[in-house]
């Protein structure tokens, strides 16, 4: 029982950590087959290439899903508590990947549903989060976390205007004109604030044209708010994490990553971390 | 009458503040009104479900309005300047809210009208503001009012190159090009510019598609200008928000991070924080 | 002759300066009419309103046309280099705003260039400039001034990038697919690059398509280079604006724009300025 | 032998370097051959103009190719180490920009690759660098090579959003609205989320459009964290530039504006500017 359990801890080392370099080469594997297992899931969908390669790349997604099975059962043994993995974020993921192939078998309709195989490319952020490729990474969540309050006063702003928005538009340019409905005008007024711009929905009177041109104006200035908050938070982020030192002998903060003095009092730096 | 007037005022800190149980409750009980009556105007816009639930969707509305003309009344009751509230920005919009149902019952072409009933959502930041659910937005409203001045010389700015742009096309482009008049050329100079580009109007020529080449990077490059002035305003703002030490002897707010001293009296700030 | 010359004074006083009375109602005055004319000819180009107004608007345009010519004349005569007015920026766009309409008298294909009359509008500029409305627009100018090297350098680059992606795209798509040329490509790839979209020239091919995706990436990381110029810069200009004092006792600067004591050592800064 | 030596390397000063009089001129004259001659490629694939100036165009293409091929010669002939030359970044563009023209004569099918030769625009860049026509570039190189790890975090985490996305988006529309394939659902996904908005996809179920408004909000969020962390780093690279006092003791540089001790040494950088 001793042996089982340092073999499952073992296992638990290879398949959830990255320091080991079978821990390593298992995370490369994995990576390599979530990657070409979505291209997979794209390439069957162009109807040239499934009529001419239907069969290889159903071949490879059985290759694939059985992989991810067994990695599936693994971690459902490897790990202490097998019911909280299978419930959590990651673990729900896990088995989505694999399910709607193995429902594609036994249902007739889950034909559709076989594009669902796509969220294994979450998976990528498991393997990224345990290389720890991208310290980076942290302090970009770090800025985000800081402004969603902000945020989301912002987009409920933003919301709300676009309704309003949209609901004037549909009482200026009706139903002629292709705004047939409040929410369409409101997808009408999304589309443009956004400076997306599609052209299927577009004003054709000339009140329709220069309220347009109200909202255009406003969206383009809007714009400068999230990122005005974001490039905040960022250079705080940044600067939280160069500069956390305090001098000893003034107590001069933010000092620079590789300083060694005080820039203020001379004094030493060293011994403080 | 002492009564009466303490029933009063319990009835305005329920209708106006939130700090009291009964005053949150009469809060989310709106916020979810305004919600479904706007879900309701844009449902009732589309012709697939108003054939369908039209009859459900009217009866909706009607206790909706009913329920804010009751609210209307009662706001009127229980303020001290009834007159005042009535011709306040949130009194407009609130009879603004209610008004267009009635006027359906006895005007024949105030059908059209009805969708001024999407203003009830601008009823939400009344709420909103009660609830203080957002000290940040305070902090944003700061950021762009200091900004006002600058964003005002830059509308003028874009506004003026817009005009011009857009006779410039007219002449270049011609009416037989889909460029009909001046200020549809003006018009299509907005969507350039803010990079929306709805492609309905669209230059052909080998001289308007280069002159529209220009407008574009333009228009690429002018976006910055915003979006600097508002970085800088809210970076200033919670920078303004983040020193709130205040000087011991003179009260003075918002000493620099590093500072000593009050900048205003001199005396010392340590030993405070 | 002194008398005359002091009459020639208070005339420029009036015309190009906005500190009396007059001057300021002179300036409203032009200010008023620039707009209302610039507004003729933009409705003039609108044939509905042509037909129905046409008379009035011809009408109206000769009273704009007269009022700038006498005005023209006045600047010549207060000015004490007339020839040097005449030939400045502003003095060549307040002969360019008038010309046209005599033009259209004695040649018969001038038509076309009464749109010119829109650069009346240019006009707007010099009052603003007298009225001295802003003071922040030379701060915005100072800062884009200050970017202007780094704006040429991000333009040539954008440019070379642009001329190389769009003859690649030539070279995919082919003139079977509406890239008929490597100046259209050009177009093409200016139009996606500045994510304005039109939709008129689209790539067709998977590889036009996915090489297209690319672009499309480029363009949206590529915005942030001059908005993180302007933004430094803007933040560069409003902080010299603010702080150019330094403190006698200990040489701090960049001090609040209200302190009066050095944040540091507590010294006084008054009298400094 | 030695008086050749001599001559090779004046040869070199003049084509590799521009201090020289002789070398400016050289720059110079490649610049505009090289413009020129990326002008005539782009205009031999207007039809309009192959029709009428093709000969003309052809005899001007000669002309560049023969200069370009002595140019390249010469290049081979007095640098050092010719292979390595041959082999570096530059000296594969100096020779694809002639190859083409070469290939055209002998092969049949080479036409399509004439197109190649506009790669000749990046021997600007060559040009540019030798000249140090700017030195402001290397500062916004400096910032974008710093925010190269954050804007690769940036780029999978948009590559993957994006990815999904598209695949959701095929399950929503169908094949029937347009979204054929996941790739072209993930093409539509990008032209959406960059803000391009061509039109030539757009959703048309009322789900596909709710959806494809998300992605938009999510697009019109999502520019603003490129543009923070460009911003950041721009206004880092530039504040580095600054402060170019460097200590007397160990020629540390970079030093803070309001330093006055060397933060590596501890040294005094008082009385140094």
């Amino acid at each position: 029982m001793g042996k089982r359990g340092t073999r499952r801890e073992q296992l638990r080392k290879i398949i959830f950590e990255a320091e080991t370099p079978a821990g390593k080469a298992f995370d490369i594997v994995l990576l390599v087959s979530i990657l070409a297992s979505v291209v997979c899931v794209s390439l069957e969908t162009v109807s040239a290439i499934r009529q001419n390669f239907g069969e290889e790349l159903r071949l490879f997604e059985w290759g694939f899903t059985i992989l991810f099975s067994i990695e599936y059962l693994l971690r459902l043994l490897c790990v202490p508590k097998p019911l909280k993995y299978a419930f959590s974020f990651f673990g729900m993921i896990d088995l989505l990947s694999i399910l709607p192939t193995y429902a594609g078998v036994f249902l007739q309709g889950a034909q559709s549903f076989l594009v669902i195989r796509s969220i294994r490319l979450l998976r990528i952020f498991r393997v990224l989060k345990l290389v720890q490729f991208i310290s980076e990474a942290s302090v970009l969540a770090a800025a985000i976390k800081a402004a969603r309050h902000k945020i989301i006063v912002f987009i409920v702003g933003v919301s709300c205007s676009v309704i309003i928005l949209g609901a004037f538009m549909y009482l200026i340019e009706g139903e002629e004109n292709g705004f047939t409905s409040i929410p369409r005008s409101i997808y009408w007024a999304i589309v443009t604030m956004t400076t997306v711009g599609y052209g299927d929905i577009a004003p054709k009177t000339i009140f329709g044209q220069s309220f347009a041109a109200l909202v255009m104006i406003l969206g383009y200035g809007i714009i400068a708010v999230p990122t005005g908050i974001v490039s905040y938070e960022i250079s705080q982020a940044f600067r939280n994490r160069c500069n956390t030192r305090s001098c000893r002998h003034c107590t001069l903060e933010g000092h620079e990553r590789n300083a060694k003095f005080c820039r203020r009092c001379g004094g030493s730096l060293m011994g403080l971390w």
